[in-house]
């Protein structure tokens, strides 16, 4: 079996007021991308890793690589206009049976256990979706209406790696972009297939807030980087 | 009018393994709960502080505060079996008109502003809820289905202070206890009465992991305390 990463680093740094993209902002001395290209290529499987970028940060991105020296091999592809587009991009890119994880750009914690759990129940499952439950009570607003509990024991909060067979992949990402597609395992669902869950991880945090980054800082000095 | 805060100290530190409560973890050279109970204390509508601990650590804290010179003025009094006895127990000791904002002991960075505020909205209408929003892409999952995306525009996570006319948690309170009793809005809501949420504060975070601890020592330097 065949099996890929594809990178999305969607960001544009608007919640946190950057003129730099999320992805690019140091971690520990490096760009946040490359702790994540990194925790990929740790992975037993070897997976081929797929970065979809930005096509105005595609000189930027060769710029740090030469400066960083980083050497893990990876083709760089355009992004699209939505997560979704930079996905069907990547997509392009795979012939053949694969069993394919995507992942944040903005997710440099992830760990190789993870990512190896994940290809493995995908391969066995059709996908798997990392997910941890709430540590707070959830409530639901629809609008014009009062705002509802829901039940939190129920609840999964949804990360990435989000690992397909490639032909879930291939058949869910014909359909036209949707707004409420705000992750694949969205996309998967919808063009009929079940989503398996599988345990997260707590430390695997999303970069999206200036706090974020001194938690990443933090969180990477524990693991022992 | 007359305002009230119940600090609630359920914990005993199970997520963590932990000998000592969460509550009484130091943050910065001081308990967890004497941050918050100093939060509350800035709060120019001087409320009332009551704190809810179990009988075995009211010596404990006792000593605590003898040890860090601790002189805010609060009452302590003793905690029930859940959370849910707690805030019961809690009320009993509030007579006449009030707002009441009760509020997670493990959650120290709580500004005095969000108080204020909470105070305010829920003496206007009824109750006011902290909440942020997620992040992430939120998913369901009922016993034997699948799981199922929700839409995260909807939805929220609830924090604390969650603040009441204290004839809403009286009434409530009269309730026998449940299981989906998280919260207190969720008592409050079983009894009949609309929930109104307020935006809350991300660095406004519950202590329940050991990173939280991290985290939270993090974000506090940069509250400068």
């Amino acid at each position: 079996m065949k099996y890929y990463a594809i990178i999305v680093a969607g960001g544009k740094g608007n919640r946190m007021n950057l003129a730099v993209a999320k992805q690019f902002l140091e971690l520990d001395g490096k760009p946040i991308l490359m702790h994540t290209l990194e925790a990929f290529n740790q992975c037993v499987l070897n997976p081929e890793i797929i970065l979809v970028l930005n096509i105005h940060q595609h000189l930027f991105w060769e710029e740090l690589c030469i400066k960083h020296d980083f050497k893990i091999p990876h083709q760089v592809i355009k992004g699209g206009q939505e997560r979704f587009d930079s996905v069907r991009n990547g997509l392009k890119n795979i012939k053949g049976k694969a069993i394919v994880a995507i992942h944040d750009a903005v997710r440099p914690l992830v760990n190789a256990e993870l990512i190896l759990q994940s290809y493995q129940m995908a391969e066995e499952k059709g996908n798997a979706i990392a997910a941890i439950q709430p540590v707070d009570s959830v409530r639901i607003k629809r609008d014009g209406q009062d705002s509802e509990a829901l039940s939190r024991d129920e609840l999964y909060l949804i990360q990435t790696p989000q690992t397909f067979q490639v032909e879930q992949l291939r058949k869910a990402y014909l359909q036209p972009y949707r707004n409420e597609f705000t992750d694949d395992a969205s996309v998967v669902e919808r063009a009929g297939f079940s989503i398996h869950l599988l345990p997260g991880d707590r430390s695997n945090i999303k970069i999206t807030y200036q706090q974020d980054l001194e938690m990443a800082s933090f969180l990477l000095k524990k693991k022992g980087f």
